[in-house]
Order: C-alpha cells, then sequence, then structure tokens
C-alpha cells in the first residue's frame, strides 16, 4: 500500500453519524508542510452483483434514487451489514432484490466509488446459474425495486438514454462485452 | 427521466455545507405510503479524463486519498468550477495534472459514481492528440500528484495489486479495451 503525498490527520472532528454515512471534517499536513481540510464520507462499504441468465440477459433493478431525484437502472447492489464477508452480502442482496439465487459466485475486483471524498468501497461478483427461488427474502422496508432482464444491445441503448447511469452498472456492461469479444 | 417508485420529500435538513460537499437528511414519503430517512450528500461533479499518448501509454496520476488514507493511481479527474462546462473542466484539469494540451477531446460518458447516497456525477472525455506544454497551468494548492503512463496490460496488473482501484479508472481501462478490440 503506497503512502506517497501522505496527508497526516492533525485533527480529526465527526459532524454526522447517521444510519448509512457518517460525516467527518479532517485537518492535514500536507507533504510540503501547509495545512488543508478534507471533508470525508464514511460509508460501510457495498457488493454489486454481475448476474446473466441462461438466456443471456444480465439481471437489473429499477429503483429510485433520492439523491439523483429519478430512478435508474442498476445492477443488484447493497450495502455490507456489520462484519459481514461481502459474498454472503451478494447472495443475500441478489435473492431479495430479484428472487435468484447462484449456483456461483465469483469475485470479479472491488474499487472506491468517490475516492475525492468517500470511503465507499463496492466488491464486485459475477453470478451464473441463476434459479428462481419459491419464497424469496424480503428486502428493507424502505426499499422498491423492479426486476429488469436486458441484453447487451439493450444495455447500451439503455446507457445512451441514461436509464442506466451509474458507475458499477456502466462498468458491469463493459466488463461482459470485454469478456464475450 | 424516470420517477416509478419516486420519494416525495416531506423535509429536508441541510446540516453541513463544506467546501466541495454539503450535506443533507431528508425525510421522505414512499410509495406504500410510509416515511423514511435519506442522508445525502451534494457534490459540484466532476470531469475524468481517459488520455492516451502516441505510443499508446494511457496517462494517469497517483495522488493521496484521505478518504482511503492510501495513495492510488487515477486517471487525471477534478471537480467543476460553479457554471464551467464539463469540457473546459477537462481541458483544465489534464493540463494542470499532466502537462499535456489534448487536439481533440470527445465526450464519451457520464455516470453517477454513488447513487446511493450521493449526486455527484462525472463526466468521462477521451483525449488524443497529446502535446506537453511548456508553461502548465498550476493546480490547486493542497493537490500533490505524480504523472505515470502506462499500457494496457501494465494498468490490468495495477488494478490486481490494488495500485488501481478507483471505479472510473477501472472502467477507462475496460472502455479501451474494449474498443481496441
Amino acid at each position: 500500500m503506497s503512502k506517497k503525498f501522505e496527508e497526516k490527520t492533525i485533527n480529526t472532528e465527526t459532524i454526522y453519524e447517521g444510519k448509512v454515512i457518517d460525516v467527518k471534517i479532517d485537518d492535514v499536513e500536507l507533504p510540503n508542510g501547509q495545512t488543508s481540510k478534507r471533508e470525508l464520507v464514511e460509508h460501510p462499504g457495498a457488493v454489486a452483483i454481475i448476474a446473466v441468465t441462461e438466456a443471456d440477459k444480465i439481471v437489473m433493478v429499477e429503483q429510485y434514487r433520492k439523491a439523483l431525484e429519478k430512478s435508474i437502472i442498476e445492477i443488484p447492489a447493497g450495502k455490507l451489514e456489520s462484519g459481514e464477508q461481502p459474498e454472503v452480502t451478494a447472495r443475500r442482496e441478489l435473492e431479495e432484490e430479484t428472487g435468484y439465487q447462484a449456483e456461483s459466485l465469483d469475485f470479479v475486483v472491488s474499487y472506491y466509488t468517490s475516492p475525492g471524498f468517500a470511503n465507499e468501497i463496492i466488491y464486485v461478483f459475477e453470478a451464473r446459474g441463476l434459479n428462481e427461488v419459491e419464497n424469496k427474502l424480503d428486502g428493507d422496508d424502505d426499499e422498491f425495486v423492479e426486476l429488469i432482464e436486458v441484453s447487451i444491445e439493450e444495455a447500451l441503448e439503455l446507457i445512451r438514454s441514461q436509464r442506466i447511469h451509474d458507475a458499477k452498472t456502466i462498468h458491469a456492461i463493459y466488463y461482459l462485452m470485454q469478456k464475450e469479444g
């Protein structure tokens, strides 16, 4: 792990502790000895699932995103519970949001979504061998999602029309295109 | 723009107004009539630049990310100034962070980075025909970056070692692989 250009913490102040995010302001010492402030959001981390059906459709969910004030179409995803292994979260979120269980679930990559201000990390999995469960897990009480299954060509059109409009879903589509040549 | 499953705002409270982000808590009415809270981060938006040299190297910068407490290697990026067109920001950030000017700068895609809690949007551009400028623009006083140029193969190795570890840079590499077959 590189610490190049490290910014040492002089002071840290937590200004908000929420249900999902905490917010803190760090005073830092820069590499040149000057000081600055960093506004930082702490997030528990999340998983996202690239799930592909036998018919070669990508499994997605439409949901309203309050931060954007619109609903968008995304690959299934969800936050990590405290201490939970990402693979466990991925299997639960896939079932809750889509009603599918996967025969195989392979880790693809992890990435930070907004390194400039947040520590949110997403662990991405690829799910294959999907089977519909009969009595699926219920999701969160305050989460409303609709299942949508699309081909890669349809997904590319949804990117152009900005109905797909988030980084993890766009990455997933490029990942599948790259994989399938 | 879809409003499916819209969450109507009952009350909104701004709890922090910072230099980069604002934080607000919205009370919302859900589609089933129940209420919930949404913790939301407002961000000015940003640009990122996929810049490729004549020698087919991808232009990157290493910088310390306080939110992650490590330095990572990313494609050049920067925040939008108020009212600024993304293409203007992209040209400025490319020059400030790398010393390059581009003959062509084409819009690739835009995406939200963390739609679950933030409205940060990134406008991605592809820069070609790079020329080093003699007296480059100075960057922000509190920004320390080092220029690194890598091949696609090197970039894939940097993903595996998590020296590249953010969504926009990983997307950029997949975009270039897809484009170049």
